[in-house]
């Protein structure tokens, strides 16, 4: 799956991902009420709306970029019926060719870890079948309890070809009050990161590892320095946009090949309409807002890729 | 909900929590056999299985204990009809009277962590309405990500009464590989342990804190130390039974009051039936396996408490 990544990242030109975080505030009107009168004000509402507001988008940009990185909290919310459309989003992504990151950061002690392995990547047994409960191509994972909880992970990847982006150094204010804190004379994040790398070389694809990272753009210095310590490592960089970060930020996160990071925008991409810049598409051609933003942060990445600032 | 929970534990003389962690191993045949009759050998049949089975056991057990942990990783591995499974068990063990501590393990970035306490904790807004997606009355929450990750649960749980357990040290074999890192002289978790005391302080119920901790069994004298740096956090204390912790390593996750602890057995309580110690019950009736498993852990704590050896 990180070959595929790659080869839909060459494609495209377009080292992004497009983040489908659906808040009800970023869904039109149009499209709400729609749903809520096929459905009430209800969670099934709800989760229709959301996936009529994804199916948009998607339409529009899928053949823009490699990847979508649905953050599952923003349907988790809506209970069942909000993972339903979780789940209807994953498989349309797939149908369209995009590769899907799912945004789940799931970690747990080995045997539970098994379960979301296999929830989310890998197939469970039932009687004499087998089912894919959510079945993404990649997905984030938490680190915090240790190789075992990450293994069971590793494990479906290898058997399934998929792939993982563990959380090293996250994009958020206070990612640092345990991330950061010194032991053995460096950050944690580094001792992480050493990690990362180790679980990736015993497990590579072509030039790059299927066990790939989570490094926010929010801090550039960081990725410099984790860059060097997981060179065949892929780098999933939240926080471009809406969080803080810009183009310029994201150089050292890359290799001198143009490749090894991939940098996620939720917010900016998926509720563009809201922006001031984007605000003459009109909400109901906020899926052209949607492509709109995709193209100028394709272009704002290529520029500070080429040095202009 | 702290306080609800305390009362039930005085009540029932029992500081246990049964995990309602189903793996279709546990299972017996009759149970499967009639799922897959109504539902076909489908993840539609493997939740109406897992639901059947917890049916049976909370409705032997619900009197003896204050609490059940249903962990979602068990569920969500059948996609969106085993998370359907988890909503239904949510909802049925409240009735019966039962605190649920939802074991998610969640945590992210600020605005994703708010989704994921209104899904579990909190409620939604659609249209003009308000739902709760999952409802349950705790939720674990994975610190990894720091502060700005966690105050959105916390905030939630002022709202609305509830509660969360954050990981601090967690029971499996390489918790340590992060968790106990020396940082400033100390190990990783006992910095988390004092953001988790800090946290706590301002955020009590009449005794204890409403933001508690998770603390391995296999590791009491961690245990011993969280106890002193966390007095008045709840523990809830995994790993108990099938993980290797007994009764006499507990003592220590207790206050002098006799409270401040509560321990999880999964395995150990709903698969009852499959060990020796309790197989002359048969499948059949695989749920008073369960009560008498619950009745001598509720033994052997009290005794370990007691003093015996």
């Amino acid at each position: 799956m990180i070959q595929k990544l790659i080869a839909r990242i060459e494609k495209t030109g377009a080292p992004i991902v497009a983040g489908l975080d659906p808040m009800l505030s970023y869904i039109p009107e149009h499209i709400k009420k729609r749903a809520y009168e096929a459905y009430g004000e209800t969670l099934k509402g709800a989760g229709e709306a959301v996936w009529q507001y994804n199916k948009g988008i998607i339409d529009a940009i899928y053949d823009l970029i490699p990847a979508v990185k649905p953050q599952i909290a923003m349907y988790e919310q809506f209970g069942v019926e909000g993972l339903t459309a979780f789940a209807r989003t994953v498989q349309y992504c797939k149908e369209k060719g995009l590769v899907v990151i799912g945004d789940i950061k799931r970690g747990d002690i080995g045997s539970t870890s098994e379960a979301y392995a296999a929830g989310h990547l890998g197939k469970v047994q039932v009687g004499s079948k087998e089912y894919s409960g959510f079945d993404e191509d990649f997905a984030t994972v938490n680190p915090y309890l240790g190789s075992d909880g990450v293994a069971p992970f590793i494990k479906v990847c290898k058997k399934e070809k998929k792939g993982l982006f563990i959380l090293v150094k996250t994009s958020n204010p206070s990612s640092g009050e345990f991330q950061d804190r010194i032991t053995e004379g460096r950050p944690l994040y580094e001792i992480v990161g050493e990690q990362v790398a180790k679980w990736g070389e015993e497990h590579m694809g072509e030039t790059y590892s299927y066990i790939g990272a989570v490094v926010g753009a929010t801090y550039p210095q960081v990725g410099k320095t984790l860059r060097q310590i997981m060179p065949r490592a892929y780098i999933l960089v939240p926080g471009y946009g809406a969080q803080g970060g810009r183009g310029t930020d994201l150089v050292h996160f890359f290799n001198r090949d143009g490749l090894g990071a991939v940098v996620n925008s939720s917010r900016g991409i998926i509720a563009a309409y809201q922006q001031d810049k984007y605000a003459s598409f009109g909400s109901e051609n906020y899926a052209d807002a949607s492509r709109a933003a995709v193209l100028d942060m394709k272009e704002d990445i290529a520029c500070a890729l080429a040095g202009c600032r």
